[in-house]
């Protein structure tokens, strides 16, 4: 029915939460809603949740709602990822929460997750709110592992993925599962657990994890190769966060024993800013913008960009199954 | 079906969690869950949730899975309320948390609150996950309210029991709520919105208000008259977080302008626990204690409390009734 942008549909759609929600006194938890939207981005999760809702039914009417309420979420878990450890802190490191401080990104994110749940548990069919619920936990649980893992020079492909499809893919696979089950319930189908196992369902969720696996590890890719202006922030922030990135996974394993020194001695300083991390952290970036190590992990990425596009192949031929063919491709053209 | 005590059942239900959901790579969030229940507490908030089921439906079976859900939001709020601000670190100070870290105990938090609403979409009926998603809105709404009133010597009594009645009573009124639907849905009754227009529910969940004002009241008091070991933390704290409380506002009232102007000094520092506020600090705790000022708000802590009672006259006499009506005056017992 709303022809607009999506852009443009979850700007309305967050205009009407500040507007009939928060009123006046919350106006700083809309500022923080508001200042997390502005920093842009390409708003890939509620165009997700919308193509895969018309994948499945070419006749619905596209739901900026329901895809709006995906963004929020995001926003939600942007609000969260902010809030800064004792340890940063004692480190002398401050993120950008510092405008509000840890105690209020807390309580605004758990506002903006809780309003979210509320509008979806009073408009959504099951199993819809249980979709999202199981999502939020598998977030958390793939944060948490990706904490533990910091540091870790040992940890596998295998465990790297684990960790970033629970804390990155989810996110996208409930996009296009949620999309696509609303576009069945318009079309008639009964609303129950038993959608998801819907052939297009299940062919859209895939889609979704996959798109979501590439997004991450591109991710990653940019946090080593671009530049501060691109990025927005300085690069290497994963590296001084510790983070084990399949970046740093492909230099350690393509590296030599030099290389995998280096970068034990940076994990194990305590302060990656200080003049003694300096060179080891030059070391590290320089292995994994080397030749050997970017090739395999731009090669990575771009087979689960290629895997996403092959989800979609047994899938209904729609315009809407052709633009998140596209969608996927365009995650390669950095490369 | 289950006749242990609550006590008994909100571990049995909170081990099931930690088996069945959490596995070994997840014993940190449980850890965080089992810190906080260890903790004690006399359960309230399940016991109101079972109890409220009894009251509309004498036959129902005790749900303690309900109950506990109920406890293991209190608990991922009491996790999330312990995040520092940056603003406290700086001051040097540290709370709870400091075992575990900000993001940790964030997540810890988030994957609770996510877990819970996973379960409770999945096993309940409407209007139950929207009451309590709701819920979640209101108590963020309240905690930011607080955050934003601290330090302001103006706060109005109308505006603190604004407060508290979303930070605190609407907890409690959602338990009595949530439990007195559950035992109207298990007597047959339709799920759906209408039942929270349905005389009892909206009885015990005035009732649920009532009690959790009183409870905030005495809780502020506590915090004035207990002694450390009593509280288990230093009496006082509510005045050093410049804390606007009943106690405070009262003796801001009855007290003279010498008690006002060494109060706005006392709020006018940055740390509350420097050699320079000492002196005021005991001076605030002194006229908070003090006869006039402890008087009316223990007073309007028992008006609380005798308005929860009054609260189930009308509703049929039932051992449950009669036990929440006890519940309600064993409030009064302190003072």
């Amino acid at each position: 029915m709303i022809q607009s942008s999506p852009q443009q549909t979850i700007q309305n759609v967050v205009e009407q939460f500040v507007r009939e929600e928060l009123s006046h006194e919350n106006a700083h938890i809309a500022g923080a809603v508001w200042s997390m939207l502005d920093a842009g981005g390409k708003r890939l999760r509620p165009r997700i949740t919308m193509l895969a809702c018309l994948a499945c039914n070419a006749a619905a009417s596209e739901d900026p709602v329901l895809a709006s309420y995906m963004e929020l979420i995001h926003v939600a878990t942007l609000i969260h990822d902010d809030v800064l450890d004792n340890a940063d802190l004692r480190r002398g490191r401050e993120s950008t929460n510092r405008a509000f401080g840890n105690r209020f990104s807390v309580l605004a994110g758990d506002y903006l997750f809780s309003w979210v749940f509320k509008k979806i548990t009073q408009g959504y069919a099951p199993p819809i709110p249980t979709i999202l619920a199981a999502m939020l936990s598998d977030i958390c649980n793939g944060e948490v592992k990706q904490l533990r893992a910091a540091g870790d020079v040992e940890l596998s492909a295998t465990r790297y993925y684990e960790i970033i499809g629970k804390k990155t893919a989810e996110l996208f696979a409930a996009c296009a599962e949620v999309g696509a089950i609303n576009g069945l319930i318009q079309a008639g189908r009964a609303p129950g657990p038993a959608l998801r196992n819907a052939p297009e369902v299940r062919m859209l969720r895939e889609y979704g994890r996959l798109f979501g696996l590439a997004f991450q590890i591109r991710d990653d890719i940019y946090d080593v190769v671009a530049s501060e202006a691109e990025l927005g922030k300085p690069s290497g922030s994963d590296v001084r966060e510790k983070k084990m990135t399949l970046p740093m996974i492909n230099a350690l394993k393509l590296g030599d024993h030099a290389f995998r020194r280096a970068v034990e001695k940076l994990f194990e300083l305590e302060d990656l800013d200080s003049a003694e991390a300096k060179p080891l952290l030059a070391e590290a970036m320089q292995g994994m913008r080397s030749g050997p190590a970017i090739d395999a992990t731009n090669a990575a990425m771009a087979e689960h960009a290629d895997a996403a596009e092959r989800a979609l192949d047994d899938l209904h031929p729609t315009p809407a199954r052709d633009e998140l063919a596209a969608l996927a491709r365009t995650l390669k053209q950095f490369s």
